[in-house]
């Protein structure tokens, strides 16, 4: 019990560590482009991401077996690649069967200290472009390409959609 | 074990997490400065991580007494903190007993990946910084200002020189 503790309170900081960083880095962005668009900061801050994913998927999958579907990979994305980045999996995982996996975080780390405020929308994207980076690093690590695009319809609530492309 | 197992992977993959990050935020500031000045970089870097020493502390300290000397906050720092941010303590910390207390890290994390040749030691100290603003920012909120210096002579050794300003 008092180890469980222990590993909850690790696992909690190393958390915040990477939250802080996170916060300061999207606010270092958005001052230093304050004349350019926000399509180029949502694109930065997935730029960032991408390489970040691409490792983290590296370290996560070295000793698991090959996936042999992509289903498989993106089963593992939302349980343990999901639980490495935010101590949590992805709520649910809906698919068309084919080409389309949507996932649904219902408490997305990264904007649950952000306001609920839906007029904000615009604001919000800042805070899950570079995760959508992530994910798409995290997946052409697994030589999946993809396009991911991302709704935030009722924060922290947050819908990563996934689109493999052939 | 396997608890105690559990614990430690949890705790090195929040904390890839945050290298990761780290590394691309290094190397994203390098690249949009290319035309400024290293003493720049540098400062930004240590202006970022102010910020994320002040909130980490603040977290960190939540439930443990108030420091009743410099000291027994340099300790703290040196101890919990530190392991809080790198899974690690400081290995040895030296004090006149005035205002200049000196942390040896002899495995300092973010330089452990990189060249030990001291040839590049400009651009080593661009993977300090970031620390170094956050020791600062750390102690400002134990209303401690201070001056920081660092020294990499033998990486990954990494020495931070404390100056308590009055």
């Amino acid at each position: 019990m008092a180890t469980d503790q222990k590993a909850e309170v690790k696992g909690e900081v190393g958390q915040a560590l990477f939250e802080f960083l996170h916060m300061e880095m999207v606010s270092y962005l958005v001052s230093s482009k304050e004349k350019e668009d926000q399509g180029e900061l949502i694109s930065k801050l997935e730029a960032l991401g991408y390489g970040v994913g691409a490792r983290m998927m590296e370290r996560s999958c070295r000793d698991v077996p090959r996936f042999r579907t992509e289903l498989d990979a993106m089963v593992f994305l939302c349980k343990q690649f999901w639980v490495h980045l935010f101590n949590k999996q992805i709520d649910h995982l809906k698919t068309n069967n084919q080409d389309v996996f949507v996932l649904y975080d219902n408490n997305f780390r990264l904007l649950t200290h952000l306001t609920d405020s839906s007029q904000y929308s615009d604001e919000l994207s800042r805070y899950v472009a570079f995760t959508s980076g992530i994910l798409t690093g995290a997946l052409s690590n697994l030589g999946i390409r993809s396009h991911i695009s991302y709704e935030i319809t009722k924060p922290p609530q947050c819908v990563f959609q996934v689109k493999v492309l052939l």
